[in-house]
C-alpha cells in the first residue's frame, strides 16, 4: 500500500505504435518513475499511446490541465513515424518553427561539413513555439522543456540511452531546482520463507501505526516491502519488523537475496555450490548475476537426467527406485554428493516437478524438494509452489537459495 | 511503421502503485499487446495507474466511454492495497456483493476443509453486480468479464503467470467468438550469428517489395523479425528469406531457439549437455524452460571455479595456467570433458569475461570463447560482446544456444 502525501503530481507519456503492438517493452518509463520518485514527485499515471497526431494532442492536453509535470518519451527522431512534435504543438495550440540553436547543434552533428540538412533531419527540430531545446549528444534529435500554464513539460527520444543521457545532463538538475526534495527516507526489506499474505499482516499495522507507507511485492522466491516516510518513523517500523521477522529478514540494507547468501559465506570464508535438477541452473544463475560472485560460488551441477545423478553426484540407485528422481531422499543424497564432489562447506540441493508433466503418486505438479548441507549437517523441506512451470522453477530457486542463507548464517545446523 | 487498420479499438490499465513507482516492470500490457494484435484489435491506450480508487474509477469510466474492450490487470486480491474490484464497481456505478459461485470456489481451493474465509479473502469475491466471474485455477482471486454499454470489460489478476493462465483459458476464447479475425497472416522468425542491423539489411527490401510490415527485435543472442501482411505476400517473403538467411535462419514456425534446439536432437535420437562457465547456468536455465526437456537434455556443469573445471571436466591444469580459465583452449577442454563425463552426443562450453572484473592480457570484458562437439569433432569460437555483466551473459548463452543448434543439425562436423 502506497500512501500519497502531498507531492506535486507527475504523468508520463511513452509514444510509439511498437508499444501498442505489444512488440517493444517500454522500459524508458519504469526508469523514469525510479527517478521521479527520488525526486518525491508523485507519479499519478503512466499512459503509452500509438504513432497518431490527434491522439497524442488530446492526451497533451489533458495531461498539462491535470498534472504538474509532464513527461513525453519518443517520437521526436526523423522518420515519418515520428509524431509527438505535432502532436504536442496541435495538444497546446501553437505552432512550429525551425529553432535555431538547435538546428546549429544538428549542423555540428552531422559527418563532414554537409550544409543542406535534409528536409527529415529538419523535422526533428521544428519545434513548438516557445520550447527550450536540450541538447542531445548522443543522437540528432534534441529533447524540450516547454511551459504551458501551470505544467512543465519535457520530451526526451525513446532511445533509452538518448533518453538517460538527456534526463541525467540536463532535465534531473532542472527538476531538483524545480520540486526540492522534503525529508523523507526509503527503505527496501527482503524477506524469505514466508508469504505475501503473512508479510502483509504483520507489515500493514507497523506501518500504518507510524504513517510509513509500505509498498509489498512478491516474486522470485522472496516478498519486498518498501517502506517510505519520514526518517524517524521509517527506522523504527523497521526496528519492529527486525524483531517480528527475526530469521525471514533477508536485509534492510537494499541487498537482494543472492547478495545477502555470497556476502555472508564470504565473510566466513567458505565457498558454495549447488546442485539443480528441477530449477535446471536457475539457482546458479541468480548467483552469477552478482558481479565479484566467483569468490565464493564454485559452480552448479544441473543433474537434469537420473544418470547424471548417479554419476556427478553419487545419488544411489536405489534411492531413485524407490523413491523416485522428486523426493526428499534424492535431494538429501543430491547434497551430500555435491559437498564431496565439489569440497564447497556449504551446499544446497533441490530436485522436484516443475511441470506440466510428471506428476504422480501423491506429488502433484509444483511439489519441490530442498536439501542444504554443511558442517553442522543437513537439513530438508519439502513445498508446494502453485503456478505454471516458469513461476514454479523461479520461486524454488529461490526458496533454494534461502535454505542456503539459513544454513550458511547458522553454521550449517538446523536453520 | 506499424498501420493502423478500422480494428475495433482496445485499452488496456494496469493497476498498481508498484508500477508508477518503479519499483516493477509492468510485463502483463505487453504480452497482452501481442494477444490482441493476433486478435486483430488495435491497442488505442496503455495505462498505469496507482492504487487509488478515485483515478481508477474515473478511468475506468472514460475507457468504456471510448473503447469496445478495456482489460484490467492488477488489484483483484486480498490485501488491503487490491482496490481494483472497489475502482470498477465505483467507476460503473454499481454495487459489489459476494458472488456464490466464485465464493465456492475459493472455498475448494482453501487446504482442508477451512469452513470459515476470512474477511481479506471475501474481499476478492466481491464482486460488481453484473460481473460473471473466471475462475483462476491457479490462485485464489477470480478474475471477471462485465458488459458495460458498448463495452466489454475484462479485470484479470496481476501476478503475470494467473493472468496468462485466465486469458488461455477463458478470456482468448471468448474474445475469439466476439471480435472475428479478418484475412492477414503474422509470422515470426528467428535468426541466429548475424547482427541486427545484418539482418534489417536483408530483411527490409523482401518485405518492402511485397508491402509486408517488417519490425525487427534483438535480444537474448538471436534477431527477429515479425512479418505483418496479407498472406501470400507473407509466405513469399518467408521464402526469400529462407534462401537468404539458409543456416543462420533458427526458425519461422513460431518455435524459439530453445525449442528448436531441443527438437533437433530429439528428433536425431541423441541427448545434450552443457558446460559452463560465464554464462553461469542460464543456457541450461533457457533449455530447462521448455516443458519436456528432460527427454534430450541431460544437464548443464556449471564451473564456475578453476577447481570445478579441473575436478568435474578433467580440464589440464597446464591449460588453466598457461591459457587462462578464459580461452579457446579451455572451451574445448571443457567440451571434451563434457562429452566424457556426460556421454552426451552433443554438448557446448562456453567460458569468458562477463565482468566487470576480469579483463587483461588482450582479453576485454564481454570475450566469450565456445566449443561443441559431436560424433564429427569439435568447432570453436570466440566473440566479443557490448554491454554489462547481464548482457553479456544473456548474449552468450544464445550464441552457445545457436552454436548447439548448428552442431546437431550438421551432425557434430564443422557448422
Amino acid at each position: 500500500m502506497i500512501a500519497h502525501g502531498e507531492a506535486a503530481p507527475a504523468e508520463l507519456l511513452a509514444v510509439g505504435s511498437e508499444l501498442t503492438a505489444g512488440l517493444r517493452q517500454d522500459t524508458n518509463t519504469l526508469w523514469l518513475c525510479g527517478e521521479l520518485r527520488a525526486l518525491h514527485l508523485r507519479v499519478a499515471r503512466v499512459t503509452s499511446l500509438p504513432d497518431r497526431i490527434g491522439v497524442i494532442a488530446a492526451e497533451i492536453g489533458a495531461a498539462c490541465s491535470r498534472s504538474a509535470l509532464l513527461i513525453v518519451t519518443g517520437g521526436l527522431g526523423p522518420t515519418t513515424d515520428d509524431r509527438t512534435l505535432e502532436g504536442l504543438a496541435q495538444g497546446l495550440g501553437v505552432r512550429r518553427r525551425v529553432h535555431p540553436e538547435a538546428r546549429a547543434w544538428l549542423q555540428e552533428a552531422l559527418p563532414g561539413k554537409r550544409r543542406e540538412l535534409s528536409e527529415a533531419l529538419l523535422r526533428q527540430v521544428r519545434l513548438p513555439v516557445g520550447a527550450r531545446p536540450l541538447r542531445n549528444r548522443r543522437g540528432t534529435a534534441p529533447g524540450l522543456l516547454l511551459e504551458s500554464g501551470k505544467s512543465l513539460l519535457v520530451a526526451l527520444p525513446g532511445v533509452p540511452d538518448e533518453m538517460r543521457g538527456l534526463w541525467q545532463d540536463e532535465v534531473f538538475p532542472e527538476l531538483a531546482t524545480r520540486f526540492p526534495v522534503a525529508g523523507k527516507t526509503r527503505r527496501r526489506v527482503v524477506v524469505g520463507g514466508l508469504r505475501e499474505s503473512e508479510v502483509d499482516g504483520m507489515a500493514a499495522p507497523v506501518c500504518l501505526r507510524r504513517g510509513v507507507d509500505c509498498t509489498i511485492l512478491a516474486g522470485g522466491g522472496v516478498v519486498e516491502l518498501h517502506l517510505e516516510g519520514h526518517g524517524e518513523a521509517v527506522i523504527s517500523a523497521l526496528h519492529e519488523l527486525r524483531i517480528l521477522l527475526a530469521h525471514d529478514l533477508i536485509s534492510c540494507d537494499g541487498s537482494s537475496l543472492e547478495e545477502t547468501v555470497l556476502a555472508a559465506a564470504r565473510s566466513r570464508g567458505g565457498h558454495l555450490a549447488v546442485a539443480e535438477s528441477c530449477t535446471g541452473g536457475r539457482v546458479a544463475a541468480r548467483l552469477t548475476a552478482v558481479p565479484g560472485a566467483s569468490d565464493v560460488f564454485l559452480g552448479s551441477l544441473v543433474v537434469y537426467s537420473d544418470d547424471l545423478k548417479r554419476g556427478l553426484l553419487d545419488v544411489p540407485d536405489m534411492v531413485l527406485r524407490r523413491h523416485g528422481a522428486a523426493s526428499q531422499e534424492a535431494a538429501r543424497a543430491m547434497v551430500e554428493g555435491l559437498r564431496r564432489r565439489t569440497g564447497c562447506r556449504w551446499g544446497v540441493a533441490v530436485t522436484g516437478i516443475a511441470g506440466p508433466q510428471g506428476s504422480g503418486r501423491g506429488k502433484p505438479v509444483g511439489s519441490v524438494w530442498f536439501a542444504a548441507a554443511g558442517p553442522a549437517g543437513v537439513v530438508s523441506r519439502r513445498r508446494r509452489f502453485p503456478g505454471g512451470r516458469h513461476r514454479v522453477q523461479d520461486e524454488a530457486a529461490g526458496m533454494a537459495l534461502d535454505l542456503l542463507r539459513r544454513t550458511v548464517l547458522s553454521g550449517g545446523s538446523e536453520a
